[in-house]
């Protein structure tokens, strides 16, 4: 993740911005699938960490729009915009710029992606992402499925499906780190079964939702298999 | 809810799915809230129904889809494409046609809303929002944060906070339904308490995950206070 040192904002002169929706509506990507991975021999929940533009896109707009608005004023009730470590924040980082540092477009998520091939089960396409993204080659039928919502809904509207899949240190057979040839870069994170709840509603710690509730699904329905710490 | 029934899908020609990115970058709305409102009268939490034309443009895609690979042919493992009630599928609703019906473009949601006033905390724009939409008029230090999250990070990268409210019947003033002004039609629903968790992880029921996720976080925090069935 540390390579990730060249960000620059330019104008958006072709749409960059627009070309998931051309995918959109070519792939038949109305449906995502997700992920959550538990390494019984590590007791660890395996997640992937990236940089994501559109994060990025917003945490230069709050900059800018701070930077405007003058430093001394702050965004009531907003206890997570006081960012520390991971998720540091314009202000902190580079006073005097309007650009973030690229350490704020990172965030933690589920192992994920987008079910490109129609011919394809989801549990099989989820299988793939494991094996890509995280390292893990697992059957499909090792897949859960926990549940499946709605995503977005104001401007995408997909569906996502969400697995529980555990996994072991046998099973790791290469680094994952995603397809380079789609321009992924992933970094594979692990996070202790003890520290999960913790990790989860710590707002400091930019992630998506879908991590924050697999999280409380294992706690409510793998317990007491594995135990998990609630002492937050 | 009943009175959307002039769908039609027709050409693109301006661009419409790009207007929320303009608003997106000219309103500092890289802040969402969300609310989940518990009514302590009826034990029952409020939640809205929307009218949603990204997911409605799924649905279509997707009946699109399988009518060009035939009827017979069904996605593998993606259980809950066999819907019923609520979320009627193309299939059975408009087997001639590939216009769904509008009833698959609508979703359960919380109340929520864009931070679009940059000068009210997040707690006074969750609690204006909760006046439009479902009509209880309560004051802002009754939102208790929950907790917040990135959505959307391959494409928006907004940031959310989730807010959790109780509110009692004689909070309310109005029947809610958003505001005509903005465009907005919302229905409010509400689900029994003892019915939640079976809401909640019924795929049959269109949702945002939002929803899905605050009604486990009121189960796991909000009991003993309030007992919530887990018998699913």
């Amino acid at each position: 993740m540390e390579e990730i040192n060249n960000v620059e904002v330019v104008p958006c002169t072709e749409s960059e911005y627009l070309k998931p929706f051309r995918v959109l509506y070519n792939q038949v990507s109305y449906l995502f699938v997700s992920v959550l991975l538990f390494n019984t021999t590590s007791h660890c929940f395996v997640l992937v960490k990236q940089f994501r533009p559109a994060v990025y896109m917003c945490e230069w707009e709050k900059a800018k729009t701070k930077t405007s608005q003058g430093a001394e004023k702050t965004e009531e009730g907003d206890a997570s915009e006081s960012q520390e470590g991971q998720s540091a924040s314009a202000e902190e980082s580079s006073p005097s710029s309007q650009w973030p540092p690229a350490l704020a477009g990172v965030t933690y998520e589920l192992c994920a992606g987008l079910v490109d091939k129609p011919d394809l089960s989801l549990e099989e396409i989820a299988r793939q992402e494991v094996l890509e993204e995280c390292g893990y080659d697992i059957p499909a039928s090792k897949l859960k499925r926990i549940t499946s919502f709605r995503t977005n809904v104001g401007l995408i509207g997909s569906k996502q499906t969400m697995f529980y899949a555990e996994v072991s240190d046998d099973n790791c057979v290469s680094a994952g780190g995603g397809d380079p040839r789609e321009g992924e870069l992933i970094e594979v994170v692990k996070v202790p079964l003890h520290e999960a709840m913790t990790f989860a509603y710590d707002e400091r710690i930019p992630k998506s939702l879908g991590l924050i509730f697999s999280f409380i699904w294992f706690h409510n329905n793998m317990s007491p298999k594995y135990k998990i710490s609630t002492n937050v």
